[in-house]
């Protein structure tokens, strides 16, 4: 099962390649409106598809200020960060403008759902969409960080577990671009679970958006390893589980929170081979040569071969140390 | 649950402080005796007491060659490279000092077991030691890389999998040096599943011997990346577990292979606390301040907080892509 491998740079036209962009985003203030951005998003789609690029991946709630900053006292003061549908009137240009250079697209954004008995859901998502503007999924996050309460000693709030209900779905993969794609946003790229659970589906390519404030209010010692972490666990989770992975940041200094860039996009070798350098709109991009994945997936970390779920006691029966 | 943290750094008398260091070795030849090993062995463990440190670990396979790079049609022919008891004539003396400098050791080794119905079991083993001498574990390791046949093409083999069985057991941890400590050996390092495992049950610190050939035959692209994939997958497990690892090599070149050194110890921030510069016999230590562990796993990795095993649905499901 060790055969042959094809060696990294030694490039074959049967090889399966993919150019594909991040395009990361400055900080969203309060009073900008969905059109501005909208107009931000399309300038960045517009210096991709002419790069080339089949795939841009806009980061996590890329269409409003990160509005968990704040609390209210009742949630649905806030429903107007929310989108009721996707496409929508303003997003409807992205998904044309898409098609029309037939380049795909993964975008985040807060998503309300009301079902017909009155329940509302409140999402926080990232949607694929192909190079024909077809909506290939709907992500929902799956680790909601933060806290779900007023906390009165923060100087910003990150209180996602008020805003956002955790998916029930958890991690899948789609086929789509030639290869097989899933999505994470923001800190579930923290937990190795994530990966994992799509390694296990054979991904290829991983989408992630995030917003990440740069002072961790509960420590404060980790201020400083903001950007030492976002790479360690997107460098690991690439390669331990042989995938490509694109993380995309709005970053920059919004509504006075400073907040993580370094966009990068990580190949199966743990490598980084694109990495923002400002923290306003730029687009990073790289092309995934597809089949370096085996590389790894076909060697030292061929899960069929080498993992192993029946001595793995605690990673499902318990949720953590306590229980 | 995300209330006030101690911030690195800002030490109080009532913190739970470990002294520990790692022995790394360079090659053990064929030729080598035990003796000689001992007495190296020896003259580390005399130097981290002179240090004082309460704990050195040391290297997987740590009494002999790396006996796996050779195939031998009939596998007792290898059974001289097993030991069949620990302590034994040979490693008495390291136990006999370590109870008289009152410094504990964890030391890997190849282990034989014969049961009285003739059934016979090799493993690959770490054996951790209190500062009285005593025996706290033996942890057998669990995720056995290479080969079990052997492999014409290769220039030198990894036959682990002809040479050991995989721990039916998994991965435990123990209460001793004051903290909660967990093992795993070499390629367990890599797999997200070894740091999980233990961090559910609470570990604060983990020892890890290893032996890594620098050329890795069936994807030579991985040479020049060893070192940053040895670090990589420490520093992201310790980061993502809130825990210290201390990773110890066995490395130089042996028998014609040239294997890592880089030995390391790393803190619950990911950050590498001390780190070996030499390819030989070498002593790095550092001062584990034991709470550290909590400033992650009491606030963005508190696990009963924020995992989600319900959505895990493929962990312990699956074995790997194709089932």
């Amino acid at each position: 099962m060790q055969g042959s491998v094809a060696r990294q740079g030694r490039l074959s036209p049967m090889e399966r390649k993919l150019r594909v962009a991040g395009g990361q985003l400055g900080p969203i203030q309060r009073a900008d409106s969905r059109e501005q951005v909208v107009d931000r998003l399309l300038a960045l789609l517009t210096e991709a598809a002419d790069l080339g690029c089949e795939l841009i991946v806009f980061p996590e709630l890329a269409l409003t200020t990160f509005f968990p900053r704040w609390h209210v006292p009742d949630l649905a003061e806030f429903d107007h960060f929310y989108e009721t549908e996707m496409p929508n009137a303003v997003t409807q240009p992205l998904f044309d403008e898409a098609r029309r250079r037939g380049i795909g697209f993964s975008l985040g954004y807060a998503l309300i759902e009301r079902a017909d008995d009155g329940t509302v859901h409140r999402w926080n998502v990232q949607t694929l969409v192909d190079t024909t503007g077809e909506i290939v999924a709907t992500f929902k996050k799956v680790h909601i960080p933060g806290h779900d309460t007023f906390d009165p000693e923060r100087p910003f709030q990150h209180a996602e577990r008020y805003f956002f209900e955790p998916s029930p779905d958890g991690f899948g993969v789609w086929d789509a671009f030639g290869a097989r794609v899933g999505m994470m946003i923001c800190n579930d790229r923290r937990w190795p679970e994530t990966y994992r659970e799509m390694g296990l589906q054979g991904v290829e390519l991983i989408l992630c958006g995030y917003n990440t404030p740069i002072h961790y209010v509960p420590d404060p010692s980790q201020d400083e390893l903001q950007g030492f972490h976002n790479k360690l666990v997107m460098q690991s989770g690439a390669y331990q589980n042989g995938t490509f992975v694109v993380g995309v940041a709005k970053g920059g200094v919004e509504e006075g929170v400073a907040s993580l860039c370094e966009s990068i996009i990580v190949a199966p070798s743990g490598q980084i081979l694109a990495e923002a350098t400002t923290d306003g709109d730029e687009v990073i991009w790289a092309d995934l040569r597809l089949d370096w994945c085996k590389q790894y997936t076909g060697t030292l970390f061929d899960m069929d071969y080498y993992r192993r779920p029946e001595v793995y006691t605690r990673l499902t029966t318990m949720r953590g140390p306590n229980g």
